[in-house]
C-alpha cells in the first residue's frame, strides 16, 4: 500500500516575480509562493523573498542549468507544492517554455499554474517615458539558442515596418558584439535621430536610465551589460522633453491626428 | 501671497492595473493609488479598487474621451496627487502615452510615475502554456489610430520571420472584419496547423480558453470579442499536450537543440 507521501497530489507553479524587489511581485505570485512546499530559482530572485521562504525548501540554483532545474521542479512536484520563479515574467525568456516541454516529456500529469509577472519590456518602458504605446516587438540578441543570422532576419524585419523593438539579453561576455550588429540594421532603415532607451537594473536601487539616439549609441554601448533592456524606437518615436529636460521617449499612437490639445 | 492651495506641488501617476481583479495588482500600484486625493479612470478598472477609493476624488470616465481626461489629470495634478488607471500595463495601448503627449503640450512640469503592469500579452499567453517563449510580436487590429494598410503591412513583416505574435483588440463592433484579415495574412506564410490561442476575459471569473490552430479559427472567430486576446504560435510554436488533453501552446527557445531531456 503507498505511503501518504507517494500518494499525496502535488502541483507545480511556474512564477514570474516581475522586475527589482518586492513591490513589483502580484499578490498572485506571493500567494503562491507562501503556500509552496518547495521554492526553486536563482539566488538573485530568491534573496529578496527570504522572509516568505523561513520554514520551505529552497534550492538555489545557478545560470544555465535550465533543463536540470526543470526536470527537478517535475520530479518534486509529482508530490509537493512546487514554486519555480523566474524574474520578470516567466513566459518571456523564462523558465515557462522549458518547465512544460520537460514535463509534456516526462508524461507526468501534475497540476500547472503559469503566473506572469511584470516583464523586462514593460518595466524599462514605464522608466522611459511610453516608447511601446502601440505595436512592438520583443526579440534577444543572445544567440546561444537561436543563430545570429535568423536573429538578423528578425531584426530586419521589425525595422522594416518602423514599429518599437525591445531587445532583451543585449550584451554579454559571450557575445559583445550583436548589439553593435542591432543598431547597424536599425540604421539601415531608421533615421539617425531615432530615440532610443537604455534601461539598467530597473526598479533597483542602482538603476540607470539613459535617452540617446540610434547615432549616439556608440558612445553608449559601454553602459550596455547582461541587467540592460535597450528599447529602440519606430519611426513616429520622439523624445520627450519636460521644458529643457530630456525625460524619455514618447511615440504617440495616433491621437494627433484625430484631436487637437 | 498664492494660498496653500495654489502653491502645493502635486503629482500625476499613470497606474497599469494588470489583468483581471486584485490579485494581479503589484503593491507599488495599490500604495500609489491609496496616497492618491484623486484616481481617474473607467469604471470596469475602478469597482474592484473601490475598498481602496473611500474618502477619495474619483473621476469615473468612458471609453474614447481620451484626450480629454488626459487633460484633466494633468489639470489637478499641478497641485494634488493623481493617479490615471489603465488595465493591463499603462504603457501598452494604455493611457501613458496620451497623457505624456498632453502633459508636453501643456508645459506643465509636474511629477510623473509611469507604473507598469501585466499587460495582457503575457496574462493571456500564461493561460495558455508558453507561447512566447521567444521573441515575439504585439499588433492591434484596432484601425481607429492606424490605417488599416499599415497594420496589414506589419502583420506581413511578423509572419515573414514566424514569430509568434500576440493581437491586441481583435475585434469589435466597428470593425469585425480585422481579424478574419490577419488570419489570411498569416496563413500566407505559416502551415495551417500553427496553433493559435484565444484567451477572453483573461483572470476573470467567465475567463475562456480556446486553443486551436490557423485552419480552425474560422470557426472559433464567434469566440472572440473585445475582451479578447489572440496569440498567433511562430513556426516552431506547437500543440502542449498532456497525455491525450490539449493544455496550451509550447513555443520551444531551442534547448531541444542542445541538450537530451
Amino acid at each position: 500500500m503507498p505511503s501518504h507521501a507517494e500518494t499525496k497530489k502535488g502541483s507545480l507553479a511556474i512564477v514570474g516575480l516581475g522586475p527589482g524587489r518586492r513591490e513589483y511581485i502580484t499578490p498572485r505570485a506571493l500567494r503562491v509562493i507562501a503556500n509552496a512546499e518547495y521554492v526553486i530559482g536563482n539566488a538573485l530572485y530568491l534573496d529578496p523573498l527570504e522572509p516568505l521562504l523561513a520554514g520551505k525548501h529552497v534550492i538555489r540554483s545557478s545560470m544555465g542549468k535550465e533543463v536540470e532545474r526543470a526536470q527537478q521542479a517535475i520530479d518534486l512536484a509529482r508530490s509537493h507544492e512546487v514554486a519555480i520563479v523566474s524574474g520578470g515574467d516567466a513566459g518571456v525568456y523564462g523558465m515557462a517554455g522549458i518547465v512544460l516541454e520537460v514535463l509534456e516529456h516526462s508524461g507526468a500529469r501534475i497540476d500547472v499554474e503559469v503566473i506572469p509577472g511584470v516583464t523586462a519590456a514593460n518595466a524599462a518602458a514605464s522608466r522611459a517615458g511610453s516608447p511601446l504605446s502601440g505595436d512592438f516587438a520583443v526579440i534577444s540578441l543572445s544567440d546561444l539558442l537561436t543563430p545570429l543570422g535568423v536573429i538578423e532576419q528578425r531584426l530586419d524585419a521589425v525595422f522594416s515596418v518602423g514599429i518599437p523593438l525591445v531587445l532583451y539579453n543585449p550584451k554579454s561576455r559571450g557575445r559583445p558584439h550583436n548589439l553593435t550588429v542591432a543598431i547597424s540594421h536599425a540604421r539601415r532603415y531608421l533615421p539617425a535621430e531615432t530615440p532610443v532607451a537604455i534601461v539598467r537594473n530597473a526598479m533597483r536601487d542602482d538603476e540607470e536610465v539613459i535617452i540617446t539616439t540610434l547615432a549616439d549609441m556608440e558612445k553608449n554601448e559601454g553602459a550596455v551589460d547582461m541587467h540592460t533592456t535597450v528599447i529602440i524606437g519606430g519611426k513616429e518615436s520622439r523624445i520627450w522633453r519636460m521644458g529643457e529636460d530630456v525625460k524619455g521617449i514618447i511615440t504617440p499612437r495616433g491621437y494627433h491626428h484625430k484631436y487637437v490639445y
